[in-house]
């Protein structure tokens, strides 16, 4: 097995660009509800947001080396997206990388796992979506891939896919879905705000959309 | 079973009034320790707060129609009061719902499971608590309740009780004990002002409570 | 056993400075990655921060006594460490004994359960890390320690201990270690800024830090 | 509010026999989905097993004075049900009150929360489902109800409700439903058999229930 | 996208009976440490013990009706392994589908989410491992797939891996290192043999692994 | 810093022998309810049980030397007892050196961590309390410390310590109160076998407490 794979597929900068403009929540839905990673990876600053290619980590649990590597290849604009192990006991990413992240233009970091200053991280604007906050230090000694697939929060995610990151989460695209899934999604997002100014001048989405069929379909039993 | 009750007792709208300066740990206190919900559900925003009568969900888990129905239904002012199954893998309220509470001037919203949009709902100002975050869709099509009592965080919530919910949690006033238990609140809260400006004059708690006797009581012993 | 120890050592004053300067995830790789309290004890809000001597206090779970008798002895400065019995299902801390802790100008609490009121905590800007956030109340019913050694997050903490709280946790510093650990952390302040400087003028950290050795030691094999 | 009442309403032992022979999974489904506990209660040992009526008891959180009290008025055969205020920090129910119960002939113990002397209960036979087992012990100190309503692991139990326990945990059936959901569990089980005896014989559960009919209206597509 | 494929690479009989006689751990190891599925996913008795071919399957959280097809398409000695969507608050499989499996003499089950007539299944003998255990009913009424690429327990397993799974939990061991590492687990079960009769002679592990030379490169201290 | 102390304060054996026929509640009692470690740290079997005195291991969290070293250094008897960072990604203790213990004669081992090869171990009949079972592997390039008092599961463990476990978890007697808790255990043994004798006979543990004194003096109503 090569460790270190350095080319991925890359997609055109202005299908991420459409990217930028969409919810997590809108994207698993246009994918026909997929794509969403666990929960419990969240935004460290709920005003976080990214959207770029994955490149991919998978770093042996409490190390970090892997992750370092990572960094010194990523290119401007790319998430990087990290396997931790799941070590909440440990915070492999700080400041020191953070800045590095901040110069090499890097999008975004996603991990399955815990970082550390996460305060000075938040004021240097970098988003990040851990699964935690740790001041405990990581070692540098054991090896892991990078730009193979991984798996990371129940999702599958292929170096090269498309990953979007805001307060609600974050969702993986496939790349090969990429093209399909953002037209569903603007689709969608003209639909609901069709239905969301309907709403506003008093309509229930109760009958918009139809849920009384529903209703009588299931034998609902309604107080006269 | 009817699957929905469309009335339910309410109080007065003096009463809600009220409630709306009222804190959930003083109310808590005031009816002896009781009806704090399990502290999973937070409000999204610490500075969310509400006050308003009970319109109670029971949906079944990963499922949102009865809520759909619930906000299709509800008052101004209410709080909807929803029994989602502890789903915190799935959100089963997002922007649209969020667009229609606001179109209704629904008070706010109570879930045990997730939500989604959770960062358009915080600037659309409705007073959401949840357990969580989750970017993960939810069918439609199984059938609950509406306006029967239900079970939440450990609590039993009859419609028409009043909700109380601020950075600390959510509690619930059984209808009944309404009247006496603002009462006790505001009493409590005059009570503590006065022990406040004790204590800023360099008063101790533990000799305002005289907390001595208990611990001579308990036998404490103390070096010298 | 003598439940209530008033005496304990106290470092000089001008030491305690030096650590108000210093991040927590600094002095844990200080101490040789010791130190570190459970992650799951956090700030009320990621701004807080404190850095003073340990008053230790052992509470029995759900009950709060002996942390309004610590209250009513600690000094100016003093950080309140707290082992609650994990209980976040009770929160023995809220507004009253806040203000009473600023009155007394006490610099912090570190609890290892919830607190209550956290909004109005947060206003009167005491810095408190907890484990969570109750409405529920205590009782004031049995015996506990202070200024006896404590066991809270994984870590002992004696009375007189340097304990440092910010946006990633809290760790504790042994009074004994205090002089050499903060000049190592000073250390590697400056050491990170050097870092820092050539990260940003395009530097990599796996090249600075020389990991290149380390993957050819583990045969690490690349794509060519 | 009367914090003990005494009566409650009995259904016939012959219906309690009968419910003796269902599997709480069974009577889950009968009910339309309806009445499941928390998977997080527990038996103490998978071969328990228990069905009787409901005596409610709502304990303040590391307080066990009502449930002592309960256990003095239970009749044979009872299933004392107590929300222990979700206490996994503490043991409220041990050897000495398990002896009480079998000199009793009390049927059973649902707690959210945990037990303590597990090992010794069970050697003694007595069906005890709890969240934990935990070694703490628990306060005489504060009043609770009995046979009143209660909120546990998201279900409203009802003095004289019917509960079932087993290996996969525990159903609580309303006394007005009993009748028609052991009819309809039985018919259940009956049909069950049958699909069972098919399957042995060698079809497909996804043939006898039909399942390609929903494949064909959601779209599903094979390889050929 | 094709939802079923019902082709995957098939490995040798014969490997999969060598596979029989190693433990989770050990092949974990000879892996370099990879491989092992999240420590949640148990047997469901610490008895069980399976190895075969993995028939992957993506479920719909709450929604069982993949999986239903799964079993009907599954051949002997195969072990179904489901991404269930970490469903802990339903039980997709029971009784009916463990009656379906025996007859179709399948290997065993591997579910991210709980099951259902834990008793049953464990009284016929399938094995079968889980993140738990719940009564709740499941949908069937969302598409999946069969046969692709999942994710589960931060592992990726492809069709056709080899699955071994026993009371420590769960291994997948990629089909295209299935050979080599059997070899090597083989090779370090020996050596393990040959120091476990070195142990029972008087002898030391931290001597017959000489750690003494890590403890001297990491400047151990010992009292004299 | 010493990492490795040799000598400790040794109880005499007749003392021990004492504690091996008392549960690890009553002994909690008998101190005033303390000494419970955290209830997640479990017995692999349930009727597993142990009771010896303290070597007290400080690991680095996923690192298991310090623990090699530790069971090298053990007499016949002793309990090593290890804080293991709460890894419970991580399993460092597996049948090698379960076997190494069996061969020294350990008494058992008590982590707060997770722990593999749980099968063989419970075959090889030594007795093992942690706080899971994991399969992972962990490094052997961190020191820690021996022989010095550790915080575990939320309570300091002095090297010398006694320390108990059973099916309902850990408990730990400082030494100097060792003599006083046993004489104050055997006591309430005796006190509880006469109370049970009574139950037996019909009594309510409710009247030989005399708690209805509590409930007048707490207002306690009941229903005529």
């Amino acid at each position: 097995m090569i460790n270190i794979i350095k080319t991925r597929p890359m997609c055109k900068d202005e299908l991420i660009e459409k990217y930028k403009g969409q919810a997590s929540a809108t994207l698993h839905e246009a994918m026909g509800r997929r794509g969403a990673l666990d929960p419990k990876i969240k935004p460290l600053d709920r005003k976080m947001r990214v959207a770029g290619r994955a490149l991919t980590v998978q770093c042996h649990t409490g190390d970090n080396i892997m992750l370092i590597k990572a960094i010194s290849m990523a290119r401007p604009g790319d998430v990087i997206v990290a396997n931790m192990g799941n070590a909440v006991n440990s915070g492999p990413f700080g400041e020191v990388l953070c800045v590095e992240c901040i110069a090499k233009k890097i999008g975004g970091m996603v991990f399955s796992g815990a970082v550390r200053d996460s305060s000075e991280i938040i004021e240097h604007g970098l988003p990040v979506f851990s699964s935690g906050i740790c001041i405990s230090g990581t070692a540098k000694a054991t090896l892991g891939t990078l730009n193979h697939p991984i798996s990371i929060g129940g999702i599958i995610v292929n170096p090269g896919d498309i990953i979007v990151g805001d307060a609600d989460g974050v969702v993986c695209v496939p790349l090969d879905e990429a093209e399909e899934t953002i037209r569903k999604a603007e689709a969608r997002v003209e639909k609901e705000k069709d239905i969301m100014r309907r709403l506003r001048a008093g309509e229930s989405s109760f009958d918009i959309y139809g849920y009384q069929k529903v209703f009588d379909a299931l034998g609902c039993t309604e107080e006269k």
